[in-house]
């Protein structure tokens, strides 16, 4: 970190900043500039609370310059991370992924025909909701157990991978009995609880950013799942927090780049919760392909209009079908597949 | 909620869209513009997953009307709610409470001294987190049931009720069985699992908004608590996440009006989380009492530039006794008390 | 507009709101539902102050629900607009600009190599700023009408396009007589008397988006230099203004699916303001025209690390030559060229 | 500035990066850290261009160190700067000033007979709009020069100052012939020729904050003015743009002590526009005279359910004297007066 001071502040106080920071068993190095003054600190202070020198009287501000995580690093691995998703898919090798299917789980009937749609589409994994954090406590909260054997028994007709969340510490073993790929969602993004649990566990685990999160704190809450030992971790982003209101979420795709410069861990898209408007799904999947992408995550419901949950920014296995010809195109046209 | 077809949707798709209200078992009402035709739907709306309409080809959008939530509204409830913490503070009375302590209990030493300190100097409630959900899984992550063991004996001490915040359902009892009142913070504000076990318990809870909240949906996250049977609920703002970068959140006041207008739950205000600097702690506690908080919960530390967790947001306890005393004559001016 | 009334509205509000819309000359409608009652407007109210219906005693909000735009609607026109750029562009047709050069004209040698650079690479438009809006006033502000001299002979020397931009109206008719297209950027979005002034000339206008604009705020901006005459004008999305902190600018793609259904006007991206770093400039550019961009505008500096301004978001025309081998494999898989 | 290495940059890359800073006139600084190597640069870099040096393989990012604004800063100044408003007021004194009035100038009987009844509610000074940006074309645009002569029929009926918007250079010559004070808005907080050309004349400007401004880039602006010679500059913060929805804007009132440490001008707030509801403004204006506000400019209308513009946000001068009672109290409680 570097403490910089105030124009007016003594050498006493550079000093007595000087002095926490040995006591933090770290070095310091003043610089005297022009202006002003500032310290450098010398060796790893990313364990300590940077924030407390902002108390020593002449300091102006801290400036971090550490990443505050070291596992999801690219410096960290060789190679990068292909996770494997039962036997129907790979996220991050050439290959882009399609996970398709139902935000929920809605009945056996329902997730059956989903599933054999999404994968006479050209899906490779089914995604649906059996356990769904809703805002709203008067809505459909999804089927529990009942779900997950529907799911399991979707995946034994069709081959596909099944993807579905898991919202509390408690339910990790049940959903990892049944799902090949835990999914933790936006508005778990920060319980840590069920980061660690999800990481003392074999299956990989599809990570969505917060909507509210910058990416040091998305790598950073990810190094909770890899440092409890799962290194299988797919980084989702899902659209985030802003003042756009043409969109339920504004997609972000230049994490795409920026996430492949700073991790080695692959990253996928989820365009129907970034754009909330079915309209839009399309061409944000495009536009993911083209970037970079090593998955999408769409939702697809076979009667959008008659969905439990997110209708709106659900589209058809029709349109789906269409959509990964395109995808195909696109990919081949960055060296990649679909 | 009202659909609102595009200007050149045809009699068939506004038909449709009257059907599919119908089959959800509501009434539809057309309504033909000068320009285009909405379709207004009339009953209790609120469990059905609207978005599903906007899939109907001709449907432009679709506008909720109805408040989402219903044991949060001030209609429901013709009292104002009085929450109490232990036998030293209310919550929504005429009294503003002041919840003062350390971020992390650290030490026995220090939470004893915080407290004898932060009574001195005029509050009525402490507060100390003894589980800390850190987004760097690296950093000091609080002593546990150690942690709140000191907090029940800094209670005895000065007779201080405690505030402390729990993280995950299974160990909402364990919480419960030492604190005053149980703090959901920011992270977990949508943790709905969480939200539930803490509305199946009878300690009062002070419920922080998410950085990233409407307040609809924070209104709807405390409905989860309400709902479980646990009507003591502080609701508390502590800054959303915005492109400011002069603080660490920007903390939003005028919550404060359009809150008590909503419902009749108490609304506390975190200005140490809400600014992230203590320089300007103080004059946002003015404001804030100014502008009819019922509460504040204020991070104080005997010696910031050593605190292990917040140090750059937390007060002394001499600035809080010369706050308070600021305070009590603002309070006076709004024909309240501190 | 709909007026929503409070639950516990009394009838003798709901006819002060009906009242209130009929002096208005519009007609009411009113709907009793079964929570509350709500008052359709039908008539053109586009142009009332619909806010002023909140002030009645029980009136809980107003919902508008025409589209506050009219000549920039799709419906408006039956085709889409296509704009030529000088002799060596359009934008709005089948084929993609490619609009490239740097920030700054910085000298005469500058901007011709510049331009015979970007030219060879692919690029079929010359950007460059002479008058420059820089957020530091000590900052370099531009050459001036000088810079405008320089612009014209690279357009001589290389038959491109050029683009440049105008920050206040008196200096309209200066750039007009130089530039090939009017550039108003993003800090003049809502500086209502350049979007007139640039109305009422002839040359195409390249009209950023405001850092913080709704979609409903660009249409009506544009829709300024529409009424007054000019219907050449493009739309660029160049990043809005959030939380994150990878970036400069979130850049919102989701835009171009919404903006081609919303309007007829053309869209193109900036990619290199919309990111603030050449690290990222290349998958934005892929990204866009897989999502169906109409054009890139890309800064482009021979040299950099020596530019005067924006030299961290300048690709170079290498990096520019190898970009564009790559869009034209994607344009093709979306059916278009480069 | 600082840059910061990548941990993997070569010795001949950090010496690039030191040959470019001394290129610059600068001189360079290298530090070797555990990790990684950064090179402080000692010098006022405040006019190059540090995004350059991004460029430089290498280099992971440049940390800017200096406030990029001087006259504005606190320490330019031995003294705060008070501003005075015609004969009625100051701003910066030890006195709140309270500058009411309606949005619009919509007819000499309204102006004159809101003038009468803000002064007579305890207002020190009026405001009122001749010349609006408007965001939609087709809205009220006002009355133009007719209404700077009924604005200024209005001071001389009630001795208040006049402070009214310009927004465009051609016309402050004409609005400053009017006005005591020129008001500069939100949308023109970037227009820097109008900036340079209000601060060419003597009449002091109330400039507000852009919505999407930083505090950095609000001085920055603000020093348009100063560094054009006009040192009567007042601070305005009308809110900022975020996520929320339950107000038109987000009112930031941790900028009062913020800015009260940066800068020597002082600062008022616009509860109106920050909130966008009437029924928010009376709480709003009791926290930030509690905060430390030197002023409040407050619209206030005489009839608000038929204003012309802003209705919503207008409160009625019975309102005002209420409220300016209370003011009255909070002041005092803060050893100010209103």
């Amino acid at each position: 970190m570097i403490v910089v001071m105030n124009p007016s502040a003594t050498p006493q106080q550079v000093e007595q900043v000087a002095k926490l920071i040995r006591e933090m068993g770290l070095k310091d190095h003043i610089i005297k500039g022009t202006d002003l003054t500032v310290v450098a600190v010398i060796g790893d202070d990313r364990k300590k609370d940077r924030g407390a020198l902002e108390q020593v009287p002449g300091v102006d501000r801290v400036v971090p310059i550490l990443a505050p995580y070291k596992m999801a690093a690219r410096e960290s691995k060789p190679n990068r991370t292909v996770v494997k998703l039962g036997n129907s898919a790979t996220v991050g090798g050439n290959q882009v992924a399609i996970i398709a299917g139902p935000c929920s789980v809605e009945s056996r009937a329902q997730i059956l025909d989903a599933a054999a749609k999404c994968k006479a589409a050209g899906a490779n994994a089914l995604r649906g909701g059996a356990f769904k954090p809703r805002t709203n406590p008067y809505s459909f909260q999804g089927l529990g157990e009942d779900g997950l054997k529907m799911l399991a028994e979707a995946r034994d007709a069709t081959g596909l991978a099944i993807v579905t969340e898991v919202v509390t510490p408690g339910e990790v073993e049940l959903v990892a009995k049944y799902a090949d790929c835990l999914q933790i969602g936006t508005r778990n993004s920060q319980n840590f609880k069920l980061l660690e649990a999800a990481g003392k566990q074999p299956k990989p685990v599809l990570f969505k950013r917060g909507m509210s999160m910058t990416l040091d704190e998305f790598l950073q809450a990810s190094e909770y799942i890899l440092a409890a030992g799962n290194g299988n971790v797919i980084l989702c982003e899902r659209g985030i927090r802003t003042f756009e209101d043409h969109t339920r979420n504004t997609l972000s795709l230049s994490v795409l780049p920026e996430l492949h410069l700073r991790t080695h861990l692959p990253v996928v898209i989820d365009p129907s919760q970034g754009t909330g408007h079915a309209r839009l799904v399309p061409d944000m999947c495009k536009a993911s392909v083209a970037a970079g992408a090593d998955g999408l995550i769409i939702e697809v419901h076979p009667d959008p209009s008659h969905a439990m949950t997110d209708g709106a920014q659900s589209i058809t296995p029709d349109t789906l079908a269409t959509l990964v010809a395109s995808l195909k195109r696109i990919a081949a046209a960055v060296d990649r597949s679909v």
